[in-house]
């Protein structure tokens, strides 16, 4: 069994209103210190799988369902999981 | 510079239809080797701050704006940066 985490965020050049609002948001609530701030999408998978299959099953669900890959990146890491 | 990774994640007694939906769609995708899906919110920040002040800072803003107590729990992990 593993455990992939899986981190979907807009590209840099992509523009992210919600990302400006939250950020607008927190200044407002007397959090000045903020600089930057961005957002993206946080999926924990299990697998039941070996782990060299692990690393391109999660690559296929990425490119086919999790992330947008014409807007979005996206970024993985696996652990063994009990 | 202190950079603060926040991940937001519904609680386990809470329903999450979407990470239902994503997971059928996954295993209609030919993946049936994944077992278990849960998705959450996930922000990245930067902070003009001290070391100290970074974590009690995020703290408040999960508390206030970025988490919903209710319904979901949060962490984070802040690290340096340039």
């Amino acid at each position: 069994m593993y455990r992939a985490k899986v981190y979907v965020t807009y590209k840099d050049s992509i523009l992210d209103p919600q990302a400006e609002a939250i950020k607008t948001a927190l200044h407002q609530l007397e959090f000045p210190e903020l600089t930057q701030l961005t957002c993206g999408k946080y999926f924990e998978l299990e697998l039941a799988t070996t782990e060299a299959k692990a690393a391109t099953t999660v690559e296929q669900m990425c490119q086919k369902l999790l992330a947008n890959v014409n807007m979005e990146s996206y970024r993985y890491e696996i652990v063994a999981a009990e």
